[in-house]
């Protein structure tokens, strides 16, 4: 299978890391999004929405958003339970986490780290950190629960959290406000398969 | 189960779409979120989120995030899949609606026909149109090439992007531009068991 992607962006890296954990074989053809290669039309043939990471399997069948190709990858396995339940729960966090965490986090990062905070961004800035926090304190208020966001088991819920969290003081967050935050880094780090984003 | 959520707002709608095409049997209740009914402790111990729509189930477990909850609906009927490709591509429209589709055209009808489009929000408006229609375009294409979203069956990727389609043009965005959604929405409407958002 290959996998379309760059892995400076956190949605790309998460897939880095879960083929990484689950030692799947594939092929990463880098994707150049600042060089508009997800515009040309044989990219758009595989994703309309002109958007990484894609997964393109070895039928020619294709797959975008980060989290669905999680789940695809890995079905069967020990990340994902079949439990429908315990599956839509870890659904519940990968929607939280493209809906009330990257849009703050990975935004606020994105204009810190890569256009170096320029002053007629600085308001746009500044707005997503309310949020951000926001996000964090829903997921520490969890891992002051449970070893792990789905219960206390790592799934891909915690690989779809962990892209953006780990690096989220490159937008201005301090996790040291977030002990049980830390704490689930330390222990998704310390995985014997884990590989950093760079 | 109980189903909290206003059915005025398209996340809780799609909930109460899916419960009526297969006859789930619970007990609605009503949230005024302009009220702040989704802050008080007894809502965030449901969902720390403080979003609806939420689902409780009989033993007290709770489900949030619109999307989740159908699938978790919807497990074991014809609307999901339980193929790892087939479930993964419904949800990769999930994910679509959420990062690429709710934030524009939902966030626009929002300003337009609840704050009736205050000058000091006309610009935030306007912003909203081309992503919003970016999205419509994207679904164009798919239901260009198949009746569905996910394929040729209903499945709960079409409820969740059907939400806030259908109310589109209460945002601005006019459907005659995009035949095949409409012939979509027709197909939906037709449903022996569909019910309107009103």
């Amino acid at each position: 299978m290959k996998i379309y992607g760059d892995v400076q962006s956190g949605n790309c890296y998460k897939i880095k890391l879960l083929v990484s954990l689950l030692d799947i074989e594939h092929e990463w053809i880098h994707v150049d999004i600042l060089n508009s290669e997800t515009h040309t039309s044989k990219f758009l043939a595989k994703n309309p929405n002109a958007k990484i990471p894609v997964l393109e399997l070895n039928d020619g069948r294709c797959l975008s958003e980060s989290n669905a190709i999680l789940n695809y990858l890995a079905a069967g396995t020990d990340l994902l339970s079949d439990d429908p339940y315990e599956y839509s729960k870890i659904q519940q966090w990968q929607f939280f986490e493209q809906y009330s965490h990257e849009p703050f986090i990975a935004v606020a990062r994105f204009i810190a780290k890569y256009l170096g905070l320029p002053d007629e961004r600085r308001a746009e800035y500044e707005s997503k950190q309310e949020g951000g926090h926001k996000a964090l304190q829903v997921m520490e208020r969890q891992l002051q629960q449970t070893a792990y966001l789905a219960g206390d088991q790592l799934s891909t819920a915690d690989i779809s959290l962990y892209g953006y969290t780990h690096v989220a003081a490159e937008g201005g967050f301090d996790l040291s406000e977030y002990p049980a935050i830390l704490q689930w880094i330390d222990c998704i780090q310390s995985h014997p398969r884990y590989i950093s984003m760079n």
